[in-house]
């Protein structure tokens, strides 16, 4: 394969126009032309390296690595470094294999990380547990190119011998370790980047994301469906306040401070999660553009998601060079980035209308192992009236929660939901064996009747569903079990489910599928009376114990200010 | 140690001040502060970090890593990445220790390359051969960081199987390849960089460096006593040039590119060699002050002797963080650049008059294996009154030489020089234990008298000469093997000597010293009549048989274009 087009070379920073030739998949020659009348540039448009997602968790997007790749392919993406830390805490190893096994069925590079952090906490039960030996078997993979992100900064900064092993184990392989420090600063933070943590994503303001920058780690800016920090990070006024203030004018030349305000100094774009109804529309081509609406040179916007990522974590991929993997997307312009073609190793993977490749459905050992349940395994018992109890309080949009008491009446010994305050039902039904399962009452969600239940719960992918009776909270949990996991929003009117029988957590569907059933489910929620734009993400983090302040596990109602368990009757 | 200062950080190219506290030798905290009227600033002018030299010999420098620690601190150097590659041409694995041993004297970072191409050519005796099996050896000890630069370029082009086998190590060891690559450009470029060599350092054009960076390579812009290409490399039309041709206004906004100009598309700046009389005056300091002249953002040419070579080579340097070894200068500001005071590990080792840290002399084992020789063992015999003989023609400051051809007279069957035309005699003594010696002539020197020798003559060292009369050019031979190696001048009138006893190539004292006793060289050598510049170094070259057209080595004249010996006598 032979043709002419214009190379924006993001290791010059310029663009030329050449001849490329392509063979056994490869870059096997690039020469600079010279136009003249004559020349016949093949393809209209720009041709730049294919763009590298450098943190993301596949399992969010609800399809499997096959299904991602054939969505992927049509926003310009023909990398990613995947880390599979929510199918690790569902099935471990035998989970992250079966996501490196599906990955290789496609055209699309994935590169993996070994998670790092499974499970989460010791306050709930997860599927799997990756000690320090799973990891070192993990990381002597090839397919396995970092530590993926370490979560457990405490355990760090205090010392875990158990994660300092991992930590080693990484510096051991050579295989660079990525960050998980919200808000992490100071001495604390000193602590964390000397164990060799190198990247952080979860930056949320330009003050963050500088001193973490300033202390050498090296920073993704977050542009997921759940996190956005692209506006703070780059916020132009700050970048002009930060290189002016502390008297830098008086010592850096100011023709050189003006020239650097629109290159950025943080160094990946990243995407964390990508749900379907987002997917579908866009990726890092969507976010690219973002950041140069942003005020970001658009250069070095591009360079944030192919050469940057691709030096960092030694990939194949990132520039247009002989001898690399001929990866490459053809876009209209610098402007809008529109993705005409997508090549993935010397081969049309995308013309601009389809994808050129096929996904065989897989089949995944089922991870429901639970029973069915009865409606009162979802009661919560008080001998009296009435009793006060905790709730957690939770907003839209947000992991946050606060803990809220409220006084709920009793009727027959069983303690009531009451709708007029909002106040439901919620309850974590453990899937691994063990039958445990804690009840609670959530207030936020606004259903007036109904349940809807998930095995989409961070981190541990127990069952969780919210909802108003016991009866309605086993309907849409025994849908969930029944459909081999997936989302279920039942009523006493009308039932729907999403199922996701890939360790409860994907679907054999691809994405345009499954972001239409979520759609139906979310118009099904919102029809039940529920007032939140993502109730089903929302529901998925009142699981997650490590944000504050209060959370459930299978195992009870949790205090994440004190990180204890807590009671749900105050009584 | 705790101080404030203000930080240059190349982390995100801003200054701050902040409190440091230093312990243990590596930088404890760093906490940014905010000025008052009440702040105490400790240090005027501004911290950074240490400056890295990521390519240079110490022995050009004809002093010891000792002593090359000593000066380079007056300057702000506190790293070196050096490739022993003239030591090991004498003393092979040996010599490279002795390096590596006599680095660990003082405070200063030294990291090796393993030299990959010992001995440079077949076509000459030198003291050592490095195989593939010396080479992992090598490759194996922490000192060694690189794989140094594959001057090799046909074997590697050919696919010459013992080259590959050292390329092939490094990637086992994971230790980057520098390369050497002068003009290779095209398909042969493609090839050679396929070997995953990553680094040049041989850039003479500013075109050179763009198709070796587009291709991949990371570009050392070389600004040393023997090769400069600063002005070369940061030709900032070119660079407007190369922003605007090929229609890339068109595609790339017009603000983006006017934004990009100063920003420098190359990686390093390095050394390569520093002879002693330019190291006394400057080293990396100077050359980031004259990139800055010619049009380089101030702090992009710091980048490029600090985080860009600590980033490529995996060095604890580079950049001021907590956790790192704390290694940093106070200069007075960004526009002069006068290095005030040096630490390392936190000491101080300049305090802006002195170096605080003392050097011990080193013995190390006589390498001049040669008998003394006699008059007669210079001559070049013809029977006949006459004959045509090929000249090396040199010219003032280049390795290239032209083929020249002159007829000369004989006396008593021996061929004699002539004065007026400025023939010389020129003669290799070789130097290991096999007594093999070339006699040619030459012409460019201009000496009217006497004979000039030295040690130094690359790649393999023997000892080189240049004279009138036999008698002379025994005496200035016989002087450099009584003084174990080194530089001498000799005349009927007078006599002087620079002893390098280290391997022929290095003195125990320091640069100044060294430094004086070359001028005390070079002014008798003009007194002697010599039109060159720098004769020692001349000489020196006229022995690398890889650069065309015409040399000599111990073996004989050497013609450099069909890569072959040739006669000296053409009769």
């Amino acid at each position: 394969m032979s043709f002419t087009a214009y190379i924006l070379d993001v290791l010059t920073d310029s663009v030329y126009p050449a001849r490329i030739t392509i063979e056994d998949g490869i870059f096997k020659k690039i020469v600079p032309i010279t136009i003249t009348e004559e020349t016949k540039i093949d393809f209209e448009g720009l041709m730049l390296p294919g763009f590298i997602d450098s943190h993301i968790h596949i399992e969010s997007s609800m399809i499997t690595p096959a299904q991602f790749a054939k969505i992927a392919v049509r926003h310009g993406t023909t990398s990613v470094v995947a880390d599979p830390h929510e199918i690790a805490n569902v099935m471990g190893i035998e989970g992250i294999e079966f996501m490196i096994e599906n990955a290789k069925t496609v055209p699309f590079n994935f590169y993996f990380s070994a998670p790092s952090c499974v499970p989460a906490t010791s306050f709930e039960t997860s599927g799997a547990i990756l000690n320090s030996a799973e990891i070192e078997y993990l990381l002597q993979k090839d397919e396995i190119v970092a530590l993926g992100e370490m979560m457990n900064f405490p355990g760090v900064i205090n010392g875990d011998e158990e994660v300092l092993r991992k930590l080693a184990l990484s510096r051991k392989y050579k295989k660079p370790i990525d960050g998980h420090a919200p808000l992490l600063s100071g001495d604390d933070l000193d602590k964390y980047i000397g164990q060799y943590i190198v990247t952080d994503h979860e930056c949320s303001s330009f003050q963050e994301a500088i001193e973490k920058k300033q202390k050498g780690m090296k920073i993704m800016v977050r542009d997921g469906s759940s996190a956005k920090n692209m506006e703070a990070l780059f916020d132009f006024s700050q970048r002009i306040d930060h290189l002016k203030n502390q008297k830098s004018f008086g010592i850096i030349p100011t023709e050189v401070l003006s020239r650097r305000i629109h290159s950025p100094i943080f160094d990946f774009i990243v995407s964390d999660d990508k749900h379907p109804n987002d997917l579908i529309h866009g990726h890092l081509n969507k976010s690219v553009k973002k950041a140069s609406d942003l005020g970001v040179d658009i250069i070095k916007a591009i360079e944030m998601v192919t050469i940057n990522p691709a030096s960092h974590y030694s990939l194949d991929a990132g520039s247009i060079v002989t001898g690399a993997k001929a990866d490459f997307i053809i876009v209209d312009n610098l402007f809008d980035l529109n993705v005409m073609k997508t090549y993935i190793g010397g081969e049309c993977v995308f013309d601009g209308e389809n994808v050129l490749f096929d996904v065989e459905d897989v089949v995944c050992s089922d991870s429901m192992n639970v029973d069915l349940k009865n409606p009162e395994d979802f009661d919560v018992f008080y001998d009296g009236d009435e009793c006060e109890v905790n709730v957690i309080k939770c907003f839209n949009g947000e992991l946050l929660t606060k803990k809220n008491i409220a006084t709920l009446k009793t009727k027959d010994g069983v303690v009531q939901p009451n709708i007029y305050e909002d106040i439901l039902k919620i309850s974590v039904v453990e899937r691994y064996g063990g039958n445990s399962m804690a009840n609670a009452f959530i207030k936020g969600f606004g259903l007036k009747k109904g349940a809807i239940a998930s095995s989409v719960a961070h981190d541990s992918h127990n069952i969780i569903a919210v909802g108003y009776s016991s009866d309605m909270m086993a309907r849409a949990v025994n849908t969930v079990i029944e459909n081999g996991g997936g989302i279920a929003v039942v009523s006493e009117d009308f039932e729907s489910s999403l199922a996701l029988p890939i360790a409860g957590l994907m679907s054999n569907e691809d994405a345009f599928e499954v972001a239409k059933e979520l759609d139906v489910l979310h118009r099904m929620a919102s029809a039940l009376g529920c007032k939140l734009d993502s109730p089903f993400m929302t529901m998925a983090f009142m699981a997650l114990l490590v944000i504050p302040s209060i959370k459930i596990s299978d195992k009870g109602l949790f205090d994440g200010d004190s990180f204890e368990f807590m009671d749900v009757i105050r009584n």
